[in-house]
């Protein structure tokens, strides 16, 4: 039974599953001995500590010298080295594995690749630990969004390209009527061609979740890929690597089809990738700064991009204030607001808003939420839990600059475990410019604006002008929602209105929410829409005259 | 009845041949009464007849001056005057209709859309005078080129667009359990959200069939369009924006969703609608020099083109010389070689070739195609209905140069009607250069190679280092033809194997060929393929707790 054969159902479910955007996910989330096996918990863990220290091995990999300078956000250097290579050496050996890659087919890739994604998730704990200690998210977190949540996103992509490698015929007999003549009769014959190679550029936050929907579509659509780890996370995309390669192996597909370019920060070689003229796709996470570089200076290569945005709640009334609050506090929080998807800025009208408890003044509406940060935070473990660790130090700078910037109502404090800072909570001018960027982690500008109209405008302005990912608002008229909808759709940001409970603005769930919708600064990609796939290969024809 | 219910049929079989590519057409391509009503020949005429020398109305159209240049390659200046405006003016003009075009919705936009193909399908034989008068093709072609068959085109698009705007849910209720717990439920809606003013640059040699699929995309997916004809083939462009603001302001659409830039050579206004920040989406058929400049000086846009490039035919042997040959001289001579599919390069072995008439040394070959093209422009009349008139006198230059690059076999002549010019063809040494880029207008080529293999590398070479839409290949030998295959694929273009009869490696079917593959640098856009459709448009949702 081929790989395909055995993972098809699969692969037809995610399908159905990506147009009816209802709820489905075939990897579990919780991190429970129920769903991976009571010892998994405790395998993963040793797993993954006996990588610490070694040199991490990839059969067959090019390597040239070996490095690797990862810090644990909890604390420790993980002291793993990993095979690394010349840009050179690294293009040479994705060329050299193109023809034979893109000629298996796409039956082939994509068994492949799915078995990949149900290896990974058996090593999700594994996976949860490496995450976790790149990246600083709490165990949990980690787990989730490093392991199924993440191989989710990867399904997802393989089923997006899937069904447009497919969605028209491979072969076709066109016959064409010449009036009292006989028809002419071509017989037609399509096949897919790749760009060429394609690069993966991952982030520090999400190394997976980030990287897994460009590297399984481009490969799906038979490019050779070069996954480019940030210098700070490499250890999961090691380990997906490896498991890519291992398959490749066991079904006699090249191996070299998915290569790792480990660097450290000392000598980073992202923009000699960049500029590699064989570089046909490029998938970036990060900064528009250094997304403006590579638009600038990649060499006619398709870019796809999530970057920066300032994302919003606009508060204009409610009726649940304990739930918005308690909502709210968990959302700021999270990975301390290490998230793409974490609010920024929060408006709210200087003349307070009408709530289930009564009125609130903007100052009680604030506090509310602050007090809710407080409760949340009060257990440091439980805090540690939600905050997990700052990945960057340079976010600890860019907190207490943002101290500055208007009347404090929560200061940032540490959780006790680990580099951390739990959320900074600022009143600011609205005519001030801290909250008019990005100021990635754990910061919230709670802004005053001259009513529930204005705070629409505010919170859909700064999303068209400086792209957003997500964006809240708690109201309780119904035609001021369908307003805001249609200003927050005209800035081309998701909207999440009066989320109470455990769902959260900052979640995105693959097949059902598109992440990012690529109609505003904060990226040009769509988790994962047709224009992710489509672009990434190209069909071409033969035909010929049909003999009787 | 709405204009969508009125032709939802017709959208929906469209929508099935994109994906089945067996023959499908609603628009005739014969110019005959019997489908276009016994009068539609003259009464087309006349149409055409009373628009020259006046002023072409666009009713409400924004106008700030009139200009227009038009000259006929058949003889004569048309005389015709187009409103005209500022860049500044008509980006504000577009922009005012964007919101209501936007928010009008798919199926009010799609209906309207076609209901316009409709009506100018009805007017394919004034579009045939107007584009026989703008672009030199005879009349014949004229009609169906820029009648039916780019009618087709522009329903093409709407089919690709249509399937990609409905083919993932609008709505959706999200229902995660929570294990014992009640499950979280959310309900889901997504909107269509366009990116900005398109830009349409059409080309002087096919204005509406390259223009159709960009400017029918782009409205489609909600975008408002600025249709920027090339200033010596305003005409046919004209005619369609009419079309379609008639029909926008019959349905209360928004007219200036559609929008013509008419200017004149002397002060042209394309560089700067191009640079105009506002432009979001370029479509751009033309030279590869100004594509270039595209890129680099767009705003950020997402450009579609087809550009230059050099199509070939490779000849390795064939069992019906006669037919060959026939076929080739059809292509060759068809508008002259104006066509983005005309073949340029025709490879064949030193040694010669086998054949039903035993073996052909290559002399003899290139003498049968050449006798061959002699046969079928032994008619004036014929000849200049097949080869049409030259659109751009400096094509008569680069044919006079042509003549030095190697031994003349075939001299270019005159048909006698109209700025005509015959195919040359010319023997060249292959390590020349003048085979080596595009040269537009009736110029073959004939190389000698080594060997077959050597032709099939020569070809495929070509068509991936300079951009390739067709390649045309002649052989008997069926594992020739599947490395031949192979490697054309690789190079990503087209090919067309053994044509003889009334079908030739220049024509390209809609619902059946893509046109350009997007994967050589003769254009990055294929007609129409999802990527074509997918990214001019953004989705964007709100989510809410769903109320019990």
């Amino acid at each position: 039974m081929t790989l395909f054969a055995r993972h098809r159902a699969l692969l037809e479910r995610a399908v159905e599953a990506s147009k009816t955007r209802s709820f489905w996910t075939p990897f579990p989330e919780v991190p429970s001995g129920k769903f991976y096996g009571e010892t998994a918990r405790e395998d993963g863990k040793n797993a993954y500590d006996s990588l610490l220290g070694y040199d991490f091995d990839l059969p067959g990999h090019p390597q040239e010298v070996r490095l690797g300078a990862e810090q644990s956000p909890w604390g420790g250097a993980l002291g793993v080295s990993y095979p690394a290579a010349s840009v050179e050496t690294l293009i040479a050996a994705s060329e050299s594995a193109a023809q034979s890659w893109a000629e298996v087919g796409v039956e082939a890739r994509i068994g492949a690749l799915i078995e990949a994604l149900v290896r990974l998730n058996g090593m999700s704990f594994l996976i949860g630990n490496a995450t976790m200690h790149t990246t600083g998210q709490a165990f949990a977190m980690a787990f989730q969004a490093g392991g199924p949540h993440a191989q989710d996103r990867g399904l997802e992509a393989l089923a997006a390209a899937y069904a447009e490698m497919t969605g028209t015929a491979q072969q076709a007999v066109w016959e064409k009527p010449q009036g009292k003549h006989a028809p002419i009769v071509l017989e037609k014959r399509w096949e897919i061609v790749p760009r060429g190679v394609a690069l993966v550029i991952g982030c520090n936050t999400f190394p997976t979740w980030n990287s897994y929907p460009g590297l399984f579509a481009s490969l799906a659509t038979g490019n050779t890929v070069i996954v480019k780890p940030h210098p700070m996370a490499i250890l999961p995309l090691a380990l997906t690597v490896r498991v890519l390669r291992e398959v490749f192996a066991e079904a006699g597909l090249p191996q070299d089809a998915v290569l790792l370019a480990a660097d450290v920060p000392e000598a980073p070689i992202t923009k000699a990738l960049v500029q590699a003229p064989e570089v046909a796709l490029i998938d970036y996470t990060g900064s528009s700064v250094f997304g403006n570089w590579i638009r600038a200076n990649a060499h006619g290569a398709q870019v796809f991009t999530e970057e920066t945005g300032v994302n919003s709640v606009t508060i204009t009334g409610t009726d649940n204030f304990k739930g918005m609050c308690a909502n709210l506090a968990f959302s700021l929080s999270l990975y301390s607001g290490q998230m793409c998807t974490s609010p920024q800025n929060i408006y709210v009208p200087k003349a307070g808003i009408e709530t289930d408890e009564g009125h609130k003044s903007f100052d009680a509406v604030i506090e509310g939420i602050a007090e809710a940060v407080d409760a949340l935070l009060s257990d440091e473990k439980q805090a540690a839990g939600v905050c997990g660790a700052i990945v960057n130090p340079a976010t600890l700078e860019r907190v207490s600059r943002a101290r500055e910037s208007g009347r404090v109502v929560r200061d940032s404090g540490e959780t006790g475990i680990g580099r951390s800072a739990t959320p900074l909570i600022v009143v600011t001018d609205p005519e001030g410019v801290a909250h008019r960027e990005e100021c990635f982690g754990p910061v919230a500008f709670a802004i005053p604006c001259t009513d529930a109209e204005a705070a629409i405008v505010a919170a859909s302005d700064i999303a068209r002008d400086k792209g957003a990912i997500t964006a809240a608002l708690y109201a309780t008229d119904q035609t001021l929602i369908e307003r805001a909808a249609r200003a927050f759709a005209r800035a081309g940001v998701n909207l999440s209105v009066n989320l109470t409970g455990n769902i959260f603005v900052n979640q995105s769930a693959a097949f059902s929410d598109f992440h990012v919708t690529g109609a505003n600064p904060a990226g040009n990609a769509s988790l994962t829409d047709t224009a992710f796939v489509a672009s990434r290969f190209r069909r071409v024809m033969i035909r010929w005259p049909k003999t009787a």
